[in-house]
């Protein structure tokens, strides 16, 4: 299999962190791909042009970020990072709080990326931007238990939400969310592929 | 249930359509969201101040469409319209291609709203907008067969993708893309939910 990523899409490091804990790193060849390129394969591979993106040994490929964890969970057996039964939909919510957390910063990031400074709206930041301090909030509150030696794809998105906000927003969360700076360590210190993953 | 949405969400259809389809419309109630008031209990009931949302009978909540329809799809028996074992990979895929499709014309919508004429970036609408194009092209190619008595969720999503485009942008997409018009009426005219569930 073939994960075209980069470094830096904290959705891509979900992928890559999911695809170590089930053990299936050594399986998917990672080829980076530049989303601002319109000649990219990857436009071709995901008609969406985002990344992450697997491509298959048939050529096909999957996406986005939570199909390919899903995929990679049937791949190691099902059940595994995403628990079947009643289990399985406060795990597919924390999923999704830690992805739109990671949509809505990508957005603030876009916001300086795609626009020169005259035309960034600051209601637009702020908007983007309360949306992740709402679930930080609330996340600080009751920082989401996991398995050290399986942790399930809620904490792992969770931790690339955060490990996302020390790679564009200089760490601004750690000062008011001793909970999850302690979850975040803690995470750290259980799973390897937390900092052989870290973007450089 | 308790269904957080507005009668405009593409996302909020898809899973009006996904519940009408299984069966669970007469227990969910529909109760509309604006996700532009801080003072919405939306943004207690999910930190991300998305709809839709679904608040389940104990008071805990759902989010985003993909979790609440998967949840659907599970209290009607499960593997309904999300197949299980390799079937499912393909219907997802088909899904995360429609939802991207929403979300590009959604962030399009919002540099409108959002945004005065003046702070608009022409290259982020275009940026966008290829999204939209480039998906609607891989699927005027290949329409989604889907079962007319239960369609899976990704030809739902399809629908409200396109649906959305009627609603927002002057259904552009008809003129070029024959297939795809002659696959929303063939979908319109076996799901009932359909038009029950446009948006007026």
């Amino acid at each position: 299999m073939i994960l075209r990523s980069s470094p830096f899409s904290p959705f891509g490091r979900k992928v890559k962190i999911a695809a170590a804990v089930l053990g299936l790193t050594d399986r998917i060849e990672v080829v980076v791909a530049d989303t601002n390129d319109p000649s990219e394969p990857l436009r071709i591979q995901n008609p969406l042009g985002k990344i992450p993106t697997l491509v298959l040994a048939d050529g096909s490929a999957l996406y986005d970020s939570r199909v390919i964890v899903e995929y990679l969970d049937h791949v190691a057996g099902g059940g595994r990072i995403i628990p079947h039964g009643e289990a399985r939909f406060p795990v597919l919510r924390m999923q999704a709080l830690a992805d739109g957390i990671m949509d809505a910063s990508i957005l603030r990031m876009y916001e300086i990326r795609f626009r020169p400074e005259e035309i960034r709206s600051a209601d637009w930041v702020a908007y983007q931007t309360d949306k992740v301090k709402r679930g930080f909030a609330a996340l600080e509150k009751a920082p989401p238990a996991f398995d050290r030696k399986l942790p399930d794809i809620g904490a792992i998105a969770l931790a690339c939400a955060l490990g996302y906000q020390d790679l564009r927003f200089d760490g601004w969360w750690r000062a008011d969310h001793k909970n999850l700076v302690a979850w975040l360590d803690d995470f750290a210190a259980a799973v390897p592929s937390w900092d052989k993953t870290k973007p450089v």
